[in-house]
C-alpha cells in the first residue's frame, strides 16, 4: 500500500519546507481534454473556432498562461515561484480540444501544479467561450503527462 | 447545426454586455471527479483522508470556495459578481472523490463558470494534497450539472 | 453557554448562504493600536512621522483601504462585496498609534471583517514603515468598536 | 534616541533597494493571540473548535499561509519574494488561541512582515469563523518573536 | 480658479463615501494611442499584427478587459464595482494603434478610471508584444473621451 | 525593415522561454507625463498638491510601486519576477507632472514592463486623485528612458 512519510497526528495543514532543497531545472507537462458535442464541434470548425466572444483557443492560451503564473495564489500549499517558461498548445483530436501546458523553472520544487492549473484554466476558458452553443461540453481527463528534474521523474 | 447569434468578422474578443438584462436569482451546480489509483484511495481511506499536508477535503473546499469568488479574475470575459452562496461537498464514490459546487447570486448573468471554477480548483487542490502518493491521479469529467434563473435552464 | 445554531457533523467548511437576506445599509468600525517603544515614538514624533520609506500614516491608510476592499480575497468565507465607504483615521494616544477604520455598504451581509482587515493591514504597514527603528513594536488590541444594520447591533 | 539613517526631505515614499545585498537564509517567527470571552472559549472547546462554517484552526492556518505568500501585495514597500517555508501552529493557552507563524526564504531581505501578515490573517479568520458567537473577541499582541539571517537577529 | 469642495487640513488620504448616492447607469469611454516608429508599423502590418508572442491586438484586448475589472485593486481610492460591459476596439490610424475602451455599470459612482485603466493596460500589452522590434514605441495621449450618467457629463 | 526572429504560423500566443538565459542585473527606467489644464495645475499648486482624497503624489507613488510588483499579473506574457528596487519620483515641469519609475532585479529577463507599468499606474492614480477638478487631464508620452543589463541597452 502507498504510504505517506509521516502524518501529523493533529492533521494540521502545512506547506512543505523546501528551504534546504537544491535548485534544479524542473519541467512539467499537463494535459486536459475539452469534449464538444458533435454539433458544437462542427459549428466551431465551420467558424475556425471563433465565437462572438472572440477566438476560442487564443483566449484560452492567454488565460491559462496567466493562471499558471498565479498557481500559488489558488492552491493553498503551492510555493510561490517565478516560472521561466509556459508553453500552451491546443489541438483538435476528433471532437475534442486537447490542451497541453508545459512549464519550466529553476527552483527547489516542481511545477506540476502550475502545468495542471494552466491547462485547467485554459479548458474552463474554452468552456466559457463556447457555452452559448451548449452546456453539454465536458472537461475530461486532466492529468500530468511528464515531470522532470525532481526526486522522481514521471512520463 | 448549432450556431452563434453573430460572429464579428474581425474575431475581436469581447465581454458580453449585460447592462440591460434583468437581475434574477441565478444558481448553478458543477461537478468534477478525482480518480485515485486503487492503492492511493486505500491509503487515503486508512488515514481518514489526512495527509502530511493536512486534511485533503477541507483544504480543497476552502481553496475551491476562494477560487469561485475569483472566477472573473481568471476567465477573461466573465463578469465580476459578488456570489451570495457557495456550497461545496466532496464524497467518495468507489475510488473517486466527487466534488460538487453550487453557487448562487442575484445578478444579470449566470454563475456556471463560478461553479465550474470552484469545482476545478478544489480538484486541483486534492491533487496537490495527494501527489506525494502518486502522480497517476486524474481529474475526470468536470461538467455543469444544473443551472437555474437565466434564459434557459439546464439539468 | 453561547451556542451555534447548528454544527454540520462532518465539519465541512462552508460560506453562509446570504442569497435570501435583505439588502440594508451596513456599517462597521474596527480599531487597532500600534504600541511603539518610548524612544521609537519619540523619534517618530521628532520627524513628524516620516521615515526613509515615506510618511508612515498616509502609507498605512492607503494600504489599509486597499486591503479592506480585498477582504473576501483573504478571509475564506467572507462574501465578496463592493464597499461604498472606507474611512481610516490614525491618531497618537501617548506612545500608541490608534487606527480606526469605518466601512459601509448596502448589502446582505455585514462589513465587520472589512473594517477589521483594513485596520489590521494599516497596523502591519505602520510596523513595516518603522521596523528599521525597532522590532519591539507591538500590534495590540484589534477589535470591533461598532456595527450597525444587521440582525444585531454592536457598540 | 533611535534614529533613521536618512530622511528624504520631501517624504517621498519608497521601497528600499536590496539589489546589491547578499542572499542568505532568512527566518522569522511572529505570534498573535486571539482572546475569546470565557463562554465563547467554552463553547468552542465543547465543539472541538468546529463551527457551522467549519473547523476554526485549520481554516485559519490555510488563510494565514495564503496571506503570507501575498504579503508584498498588501504591504506597499515589501519586496516580492518566494517563501520556501511557512509553518503555522495554533494552540489554546487558557481562553486564548495563540497563533505562531514561521516563514523562511533564501533572499536579500527578511521575512518578518510575511510572518506577521500570516499570523494576522490567521487571527482575522479565527474571528470570522467564530463571530456568530460573539463580537467581543479580541486580537491581542501581534508581535515578532524571532528573526534570523539579516543584519541583526531578534529573539 | 478650479477648487476642491474641501481639503482636510491633515491631508489624510480617503475614499469618497458614495453610500448615499443614487444607482444610475454610468458609462465612460477612454482612448489611448500607441505610436509605432514607421518601420515597426510597417513590419507589424506585413505580419497582420502577429508577433512571435502572438496576435498583438487580441492579446491586448484580453489584458485590457481583465485590468478594467481589477481597477479598484490598482487605484487606491477607486470603489470596487462589478462592471457590466467592457468593449475594447483597436484600430490603426497611420502608424498609431488607437485603443478605445468603453465600460458600463449601474452603480453609485462612475467608471472613467475603469475605462482609462483598461485602455492603459491594453497599450502596455501592445508595447510588450512588440518591444522585441523596438523600444522607441510610445504610449501617447491617454484620455477620457466620454462619460455619462453621473453629476456631470463629459464629451 | 524591422523583423521578428520567427513567427509561428498559427499565431499561437506564448510566453518567451527564458529558462536557459543568464541571470544578470537588469535595470529599466520609464517616464510618463500627466498634463494638467493650466487652472488645474494652479489649483493643485496652491494646495501643495493635496486634494480632498489626500496627497496626490505620495498616493500615486504607492499605487505605482504596488502595480510594478504586479506587472506579470497584468501583462499576459510578462514573467513573474521579484523586483529588488522600485524608485519613483514625480516632479512638476510647467503644468505637467513628470513621473519616473526605475526598477531593478537580478533575473533572466528585463524589467522595462515593470517600469512602464509602475509609471502608468502612478499616472492613472494622479488622474483619479484630481479628476474632481477636471476631466481634461491627459496622460501623455509614456516611454522607456533607459534599460541596462540585457542583450541590448537602451538610452
Amino acid at each position: 500500500m502507498a504510504t505517506f512519510t509521516h502524518i501529523d497526528s493533529s492533521s494540521r495543514p502545512t506547506m512543505v519546507d523546501v528551504s534546504d532543497k537544491a535548485v534544479t531545472k524542473r519541467t512539467a507537462t499537463a494535459q486536459t481534454r475539452v469534449r464538444f458535442p458533435a454539433e458544437v464541434a462542427e459549428a466551431l470548425r465551420s467558424q475556425q473556432f471563433n465565437t462572438p466572444k472572440g477566438p476560442v483557443f487564443q483566449t484560452a492560451i492567454i488565460a491559462g498562461t496567466m493562471a499558471a503564473k498565479r498557481t500559488h495564489d489558488l492552491i493553498p500549499f503551492c510555493h510561490p515561484l517565478g516560472i521561466e517558461k509556459c508553453t500552451m498548445a491546443i489541438e483538435m483530436d476528433g471532437d475534442d480540444a486537447v490542451v497541453r501546458c508545459t512549464v519550466s523553472v529553476h527552483h527547489k520544487t516542481g511545477v506540476e501544479m502550475e502545468a495542471l492549473t494552466g491547462a485547467s484554466v485554459a479548458a474552463l476558458t474554452i468552456y466559457d467561450m463556447c457555452k452559448a452553443l451548449s452546456h453539454d461540453i465536458l472537461i475530461a481527463e486532466t492529468r500530468l503527462v511528464e515531470k522532470r528534474g525532481g526526486k522522481s521523474d514521471v512520463g
